[in-house]
């Protein structure tokens, strides 16, 4: 008794939301909607019911399903009771999935009906699950060879959760990363992480351009299983928003959900936003995306995607973050000089890599660690700092070491900043391009590649050469007719235009029908890499 | 080296608001303006010349001063290096004042010219400080018979202020509230309390209705001595609002400073708005009112002026907390209901005591600890959690112990809940008056009488009564000629009105010119209570 110790756990977020914002809904595809107030009291439940079924703290819970109320509620009820939360992603193959819940070392699982042959493949290796959760939307009892319970009757059957003893520095959740490059790496963050990053997003999304209320309708178009869905399942209970759960995405369907439950407010990764604006329904109910505001990050946002966005009158403000950041680091919301810029300069500068948000501490350092100057172009690597990033690879010291070099998180992206201090992204690390000592910006390449109207979508890889050490190469998903000879054409007005190098020219340009996607819908350059290396 | 172990310290905030609102300003009236960027450096500037002058961790550095500049500086520079901020209340008298500097062992302290005298009358005293900071707005040395140094020299000649080892459990504030009752006690404050409530501060105003945003200018019109003016000048730069600083008090300069530096946001006392507000320059320059944001706390809002404000266009939100809570723990934003009732029951939702704040936790309990119901009628305290409450009285466990009894803060103000879970305060625990064993909730009275138009000011206080035990006194500063029978008669027509209880009209009116206030400018209800009981 006496002075309470107050630890920044995730159960706080709920229960602010659930006070101030009860009447607030969490809505699963036109299937099921609560309340905030009756959700938190369902995650109470299902919390309580777990520790009946004997989770304990610190026990991994792998959770394997799409975008659901189900994934929503054991984004609460398993870090509450001091289990950790395993997002296991669902797009990896199967045999990287399995690798990963052996890794993380995972006690129980929650899966979805459609998921759990998959588990039944991998039964010879998860001789350490205690018990699997299932559950169907039919609400049919689906039986696997494990120990099961089912979802609904825990979520039903619980009772008020008693106060529990989980202090901040505990572990909350873990994941695993890929990104394009080799082995899953485990990633895991604290309480305290996750409190003070939604804490520092609610307050930048509250800010211009996107101003972010309770007025506004939520649909975050991030798998629940990448990065905390960049945090916005906490975060929605600060800002007081309805949060929209699209299940497995279908544009058709996250379309037709924007039109019913009137979503103002997204986050996605470019191909994502891609998808929705090609797809015939766009074009037959243009209403819904006047005033849309979207979050872009997880890869460079094309300009023409842009300002085809901007077109349909989407308010645009680009993230970037990674992984190992919680994910966010910066976005593009405007400082009081941006504010005052002609709109179509203040554009140019949403759709940038942004400037840090509170509390983060973002830098962009040449090999000497100082500051590189705000002239655009000296390029030099993003380094931060914030009160949200992961400690440690899970049980891997040697990537952990390099990771936090000189006590700052090294990003491994290459940018430069400009006069109002936006940092803008030119290349990732491993897919920069050196060629006679110097690098070439794959993705300022690329951006102006994909301005030929020709062209769908491109990528720049590095080919190794005898003479440059390395020369860039193009590969182009094209639209209609293109002849190489014409594209090349277009480069060179671009380079009297002063808008690129000569020697940045691609010595080749590769046409292929579709792009290698990464698990998170990134396109694949290390298997484009691949690709050109084997011929 | 390896993971930065990142703390939440004021010197974050700072570096938050030099780089993301570096063009923004801190004004102090028509003297001096810095950016937020050179407002950095100068504060690194004198945070360096603090250490080389003996400044070690953990010194308490006592500041007196009117809201200016060189205390704004203060905030930060003495924090940085691990120091203490004593904010010392310049309205106390001089040897409650000393009383405080000795209490909290003061090292060192900053102090503007015209309180130099004050010092030097209790220099038999102050054998403990180490040396004085002095400064003068004209930039004259200003001497003493104690060591000193010249502000400006040391925030001039400092450079820049390397790393320093601060964590964020380190005190950063101390300062001493009376409140209305007996002894000053002291209070304390660490790095992350002040960053955590900043966060969660600059998230609450930036919701409806006030919606601060980086197009606001701030004048915060709470002395800086008191409970860190509210939090705003941490706040400010989170929203990266223009920050004016008005000096010692007076309404002239306050409406001339609105004027010119286009103030749109402000926090106080109702009294100091009832002063600006019936200064002869306020019905001089209406325009200047015109959608003013007013965040309004310290003491109950009178209805009377509520609305006068609210003709005159003001934009306002009350909140609530007190010097042990750092201080804000609710504010009167909008809930999804209340914002979509009509304007007029919006307001009077907009003028109660309001809602949490992201991550703090009110309730309001009756003697078991069991909340209220949320039917407006019922009284209980309001007790609190945060993550941003003071430990502990400095040096005074027993009061300590009441603070904290069943590890809840207990604020010792009694409120009702209304059904939209706003909750009211009624009375202030030690002020309250209990007559033939039952409730007589004051500031429910005053507020009615308040309404008469003859009406200035009016406190309610107890009276020992033989056969009710206590019975109310009415004092009221009228405006023009009021009779005792004509206050009385309308009290009935309340009554009959269904506002009032017949038993809660006071037995005594007695008339004043003014009220006796307390060194925060509240209505010092112990005086009143002193000279009921000396006749």
């Amino acid at each position: 008794m006496g002075y309470y110790n107050y630890n920044l756990t995730v159960d706080k977020l709920l229960d602010y939301g659930s006070t101030v914002y009860s009447s607030k809904e969490i809505v699963y595809r036109d299937r099921r909607r609560y309340t905030f107030s009756k959700f938190r009291e369902r995650v109470e439940a299902f919390a309580q019911s777990l520790l009946k079924i004997g989770v304990k703290p610190g026990d991994k819970v792998a959770v394997v399903d799409w975008d659901t109320d189900v994934y929503m509620t054991a984004y609460y009820a398993v870090p509450m009771i001091g289990a950790v939360l395993h997002t296991v992603n669902v797009r990896y193959p199967p045999e990287v999935m399995l690798k990963t819940v052996l890794h993380a070392e995972d006690k129980w699982a929650i899966v979805r009906d459609e998921f759990t042959p998959l588990l039944e493949k991998g039964k010879a290796f998860l001789g350490g699950l205690k018990g699997v959760i299932t559950y169907s939307d039919e609400r049919e009892k689906v039986k696997t060879s494990f120990p099961t319970h089912d979802f609904w009757e825990l979520q039903e059957s619980g009772e008020r959760l008693p106060p529990q003893e989980i202090k901040e520095d505990m572990q909350a959740t873990v994941f695993y990363t890929s990104g394009t490059t080799g082995e899953p790496k485990g990633i895991w963050f604290t309480h305290r992480d996750l409190v003070l990053h939604s804490m520092s997003v609610a307050l930048t999304t509250s800010k211009p351009p996107l101003r972010s209320s309770q007025d506004d309708n939520f649909m975050i178009l991030v798998p629940m299983f990448h990065v905390h869905q960049w945090g916005f399942p906490y975060v929605t209970m600060l800002v007081g928003a309805n949060y929209v759960l699209p299940g497995r995405y279908d544009p058709a369907m996250e379309i037709e959900l924007m039109r019913k439950e009137h979503v103002t407010f997204s986050a996605m990764v470019p191909t994502i936003l891609y998808m929705i604006l090609s797809h015939p329904n766009a074009s037959k109910y243009p209403e819904v995306f006047k005033g849309w505001k979207v979050m872009i990050g997880g890869s460079a946002l094309p300009t023409e995607l842009a300002y085809a966005a901007r077109k349909m009158g989407i308010n645009i403000a680009v993230g970037y973050g990674m992984s190992e950041t919680a994910p966010v680091l910066t976005v593009a919301y405007y400082t009081p000089e941006v504010e005052k810029l002609p709109e179509e300069d203040r554009f140019l500068q949403q759709i940038k890599t942004g400037v840090p948000i509170p509390l983060s501490q973002v830098r962009v350092v040449d090999e000497k660690g100082n500051d590189v100057p705000r002239d655009e172009k000296t390029v030099g690597e993003i380094v931060a700092r914030a009160p949200w990033l992961t400690r440690s690879y899970y049980k891997d010291p040697e990537r952990t070491e390099k990771l936090w070099k000189d006590s700052w998180l090294h990003t491994g992206d290459l940018a430069v900043v400009d006069k109002y201090g936006y940092i803008r992204i030119v290349d990732r690390d491993k897919d920069a391009i050196k060629s006679g000592g110097e690098f070439i910006p794959s993705l300022i390449l690329e951006d102006i590649i994909s301005t030929h109207p020709k062209v769908g979508e491109v990528a720049i890889v590095g080919m190794k050469d005898e003479k440059w050490g390395e020369r860039p190469v193009a590969f182009i998903v094209p639209k209609g007719d293109l002849k190489e000879e014409e594209i090349r054409q277009f480069l060179l007005t671009k380079v009297e235009e002063g808008k690129l190098q000569k020697w940045w020219i691609p010595d080749r340009f590769v046409f292929v029908k579709e792009f290698p996607k990464t698990s998170t819908n990134k396109i694949d350059k290390k298997a484009l890499r691949n690709q050109l290396s084997s011929g």
